[in-house]
């Protein structure tokens, strides 16, 4: 996906309010990445007081794992019916906003948040969310017979978007073009092809 | 690899600093991860001077690469002559390392390491040093005729690490002593094989 804009939902001054604060949080984590969200700051732009977000969200970990979360809600999970093309535009799309300012800063607030109870049930919300709707991508095709039923899809979109964090986050190489596909590629086939 | 000692080096003084200033490093880390690590303590449990440090490395980040550059070295690279098995290891390997105070700290100060010249270098020759040994594993798979030479040995080693990196740093999902295993199988075999 690209950067994600904050959809306008019809409805009351909530949901107003919710999408003008994750908009202000998604401008400011843009602008200054993590150090920058400043709870007062997010208040300001988003036309609201202080009070209201922390009375909404609690904290600034609250509302930066509501921010994580909305992005997720819009991450796009393709059906092309085609499983190789649907994993390579996963893959694309997740090296592609791992690139944006938005994306390297909250991947990098991920990587170094703590392990205190609330981060830790934070993370594994954010992963989970993640984690489910791109699985789908898995069972669809084990559901069209693409894969045999004892194919785990956590285990494969684990080893499909790891080596993009890893690169992001730890190496920090760029991702070249055609390295979704050569992945996905691996990742179906082997490494070490039967002789045909 | 479990936590791995630095070798005393026979040789001269140099050499005896260099070891002993490298123990208290890894000392301190284990004990309190990146941020207990303060040159004047390092010097100190060292029994050296703390201008000797600065004189020889410069910096605590060239401390802490010179640190990570020596834990390669003694990262084991299996032999086996069996492909499955030696990434196995490697990975197990791996996984247990990351695990230890130390492995936690190291992987954590990678992750939050900045991106100026200095770091940037450093990183690279970290990566660089890790990669050229452990792809050892797959060159020699190439050269026993039990891979096709086309099989990349970057990518392989890429594929085969980012899953355990990616739960230690991002997920903090615990590694379960059966994945480096499935993590192979998938890799060598991929995971749409094709009917018998």
């Amino acid at each position: 996906m690209s950067e994600p804009e904050v959809k306008r939902r019809p409805g009351g001054r909530s949901a107003r309010v919710r999408a003008a604060v994750l908009d202000a949080t998604f401008e400011l984590l843009r602008a200054r990445g993590l150090e920058g969200l400043r709870i007062a700051e997010v208040a300001d732009r988003a036309g609201v007081h202080e009070t209201s977000i922390y009375r909404r969200w609690g904290s600034r970990e609250n509302l930066l794992l509501d921010a994580l979360l909305e992005i997720t809600e819009q991450l796009r999970v393709p059906d092309t019916g085609v499983l190789r093309d649907d994993l390579v535009a996963y893959a694309t799309d997740l090296a592609a906003f791992l690139a944006t300012p938005l994306g390297h800063a909250l991947e990098h607030a991920l990587a170094a948040a703590g392990d205190d109870p609330d981060a830790r049930r934070a993370r594994d919300r954010y992963w989970d969310a993640r984690a489910s709707r791109s699985r789908q991508i898995v069972t669809r095709a084990i559901e069209r017979g693409d894969l045999p039923e004892t194919v785990d899809p956590r285990m494969v979109i684990e080893m499909l978007v790891s080596p993009v964090h890893f690169r992001v986050v730890l190496t920090r190489e760029p991702i070249e073009p055609g390295m979704p596909a050569r992945l996905v590629d691996a990742l179906l086939g082997g490494i070490a092809p039967r002789s045909p």
